[in-house]
């Protein structure tokens, strides 16, 4: 267990895919490009779902959901959008099967042919604003909060399970305002509650930053995201907020009267984090021993183990472990006492390493005697002997600190691995080094897709918080007030 | 607000369609048959997720989750399972829209053609039982007890808000086992959960019991569900649990070896609930006045409206309220104070009558002299005065005596609209007069059949806790063993 796979050196993205698979979050479908999420990366998903559903809940939205169904005919109003999803839709063209005539099987009905066709929503803006035409009359019907948990389907010609799945599990959140600043303001505050949700929960430190306008979300006036670095120096997008405008509202004619009495377009803002943290969580952290969960993700956070021979120690060993395991969960710390007799301790140390429990507590006869445990931690592989008294405050204490351990080594990584460059050669030597290069560019898509061709490297962002220096464009020698991120990227 | 539609009495259909829509539950999308569920039909949906994943998870099951889409070829290897659901299936043709050569707008594009199309999950058994065979090799990887929660979509030419939509969301579970036995009472047990989150939870009484033949799931050996009865004496199926056998082991040659050594197929259930249950919740214990929600699932368990005059009295009035609801908050009691100015507070009582809040506190000045309050409940319509002292207490108390009102009201209901027939004439007549009709059937599809034609009323189960009694079939006069429930249903 843990060992018949590369290590990231070997070869990162095979050493991706196989941890994946084995540690049972996800596998491959019977369907192209769609994924089975597994019970124990589900359980990841939940808590993050769960830690998200709260933050929304805590700044004023609600859940709701809307059809998976979007009529095409919709698709086509907002002529960005089409553009930026029509490539890659699912379509519903019947609604029945029939038995062949001809005996030889199940046959799509002829007869049973949409008038309209219908697409799996890529995302849902356009179903959701012509539903809002609804519910928005005056000023008193604003702001609308509204999140969606949904599935959405995009068809991705190449895939790889949670970064890139042609079916993906989301959040939405699809917000209407009467004012430009409102809804702008909406925008920063739920990029915000993803660097928080980012930084805290996943551990992983993130950028935040305006994308350019060759990178914006189909349909959006300006899109922020918040760009996280994998160990292999690529960047990962983690999260999007797109502040809309008014182009949704007048796709779909959805007026209000202002304060004023009089008639305006809504103005809107949309955001988004996916089954895509998912892979981030697991580049971010993981080593070549397995999965390195953060706490307060891990479906798992301690797991203890007896080292026994015979029923008699077992027994003494399991009813010192009980009143362990039950002052754990009285601090709300999920444990598990593996205490089957089918593995061998060794078996298990390997199987929860290699599953990223971040605490793994060892007991045998001669702790017993000694009031002991060996405590083991899962991201510095460090064990020492603790002493029982007080043993969950200090399992509390150590959890918290491998939470801010993994946060803090993969900003150091980070760090490490952003450099600014003055000139192409330059530009082009750091991508191949891997990691964040800060380097001036002159605004213009032409220059962005230029580099983008003959690098692979993308602008990730303008991170907001980028001081103003005057200089020059890498490639073009133009005129330049601040550095971006150029980074290949998932 | 809440009066401009009709009495139960009046038009039922028409209540329950204009009570769901006004009330904010939900309404009809742009797209046939689906619905949008709206933030407050949405927020009690999550309450009853989380009091049913809480017991799923207690009993031992794991969430996961599966692809949308199950090729075509799938469908077709279970042949009852295709009988069942091809006629009503939405089939994905295409992965990509274009712009016609001609101008005219965005078609489907005829080269992105699927090789084998692809339906939208009707229910997952084929491709989970696909996927189990990756799973299972051995009795050790047994049972496998996976839950999903998920959309999935039915093409149902005839729709109603909750009770019948082509997209519903809901859970599946299913569960792999190595013996016909532990399947069978895993069957049982998830009809249990079910039964016991209906009458606890949804304040529903239910009878159990087992399916006619023709009435049973495609593909299953048994189908057990729960039975609930409308205001309107009509029968609703509220959940089903089906014991699959070895159907879907053999359809996707699953196969195990047991402890024996021996090569065996995989034993199966499946279970499931829907979003049908809001409307079960409408139809059980609304009235002509609007919604009336249990507490357990009311997103607003109690509302408490000031009634004053002038800043000085409704300050006076916070202060109170403030303590009142951080008091109620401390029991995990939800609480809304109403304090807006811009609505008097003869509009919030009716809104929130309307809303189905459980219990509606008002305070006035003459109150604050006295230290009381009016407390108003939901389903008796009963005032009381209170003092404040112990309040949260007294109302924690209320908002139990409502909960098992609301079950003993309709469980007086479904016992005085439960009637014997012991002949064919008495059945029908019994039948137009509403309610379940306990009557013997001689056990065959035939008979079934027919007096479904004549009566448009179904056999909607052998109750698990019918006596056995000798009688005759009131169809056919044939002997009879027990008597099954007849009724016409939603």
């Amino acid at each position: 267990m843990g060992k018949d796979f590369p290590t990231r050196e070997e070869n990162y993205s095979q050493w991706y895919n196989d941890l994946v698979v084995k540690a049972d979050l996800a596998e491959n479908s019977a369907v192209r490009g769609c994924m089975v999420i597994k019970p124990y990366g589900y359980a990841i998903w939940e808590k993050m779902q769960a830690k998200l559903d709260k933050m929304f809940k805590d700044t004023g939205h609600s859940n709701a959901y809307f059809p998976l169904f979007i009529p095409k005919s919709f698709f086509t109003k907002e002529a960005s959008h089409v553009e930026g999803f029509a490539k890659e839709c699912a379509v519903v063209t019947h609604y029945r099967l029939k038995n062949a005539e001809d005996g030889s099987g199940i046959i799509v009905d002829p007869d049973a042919k949409l008038e309209e066709e219908l697409i799996i929503r890529p995302t849902s803006e356009t179903i959701i604003w012509n539903t809002y035409r609804g519910w928005i009359q005056s000023y008193r019907d604003l702001p609308i909060l509204v999140n969606q948990w949904a599935n959405v389907v995009r068809w991705e010609m190449r895939t790889r399970l949670f970064l890139r799945t042609a079916e993906f599990l989301w959040q939405e959140g699809h917000t209407a305002h009467a004012t430009a600043e409102e809804a702008k303001e909406e925008t920063l505050k739920m990029l915000d509650v993803y660097a928080e949700f980012a930084e805290e929960t996943l551990a992983i430190p993130v950028v935040k930053g305006v994308k350019t306008a060759n990178e914006r979300f189909a349909g959006a006036l300006d899109t922020y995201s918040i760009e996280a670095m994998m160990q292999d120096g690529k960047a990962l997008q983690a999260g999007t907020s797109h502040f809309l405008g008014q182009n949704f509202a007048k796709a779909f004619d959805v007026k209000f009267t202002n304060k004023e009495g009089k008639q305006d377009f809504v103005w809107a803002t949309s955001w988004g984090v996916s089954t895509r943290l998912m892979g981030a969580l697991v580049m971010a952290h993981s080593d070549d021993e397995g999965l390195v969960l953060p706490p307060k993700l891990a479906p798992i956070q301690v797991v203890i183990v007896p080292i026994y021979k015979g029923d008699d120690q077992l027994n003494a060993i399991n009813a010192v472990v009980h009143k362990i395991q039950s002052e754990l969960q009285a601090k709300n710390i999920s444990v598990k006492y593996d205490n089957r007799d089918t593995h061998k301790p060794g078996w298990k140390f390997a199987e929860y390493e290699f599953k990223g429990v971040p605490v793994r507590i060892a007991i045998g006869p001669r702790d017993l005697e000694n009031g002991t445990v060996e405590v083991a931690r899962r991201d510095t592989k460090e064990k020492s002997v603790m002493q029982i008294t007080d043993l969950a405050l200090k399992v509390e204490h150590l959890l918290e600190q491998i939470q801010s351990n993994l946060y803090n080594k993969a900003l150091t990584f980070r760090e490490t691995h952003t450099n600014k460059a003055d000139s192409y050669d330059e530009l082009k030597k750091l991508l191949d080094e891997g990691g964040f290069v800060m380097a001036h560019w002159d605004g213009t898509t032409e220059t962005e897709l230029k580099i983008k061709e003959e690098t692979k490297a993308t602008i990730r962002c303008i991170p907001m918080d980028s001081k103003a220096e005057e200089g020059k464009c890498v490639y073009s020698g133009k005129p330049s007030a601040c550095r971006v991120i150029f980074a290949r990227a998932y």
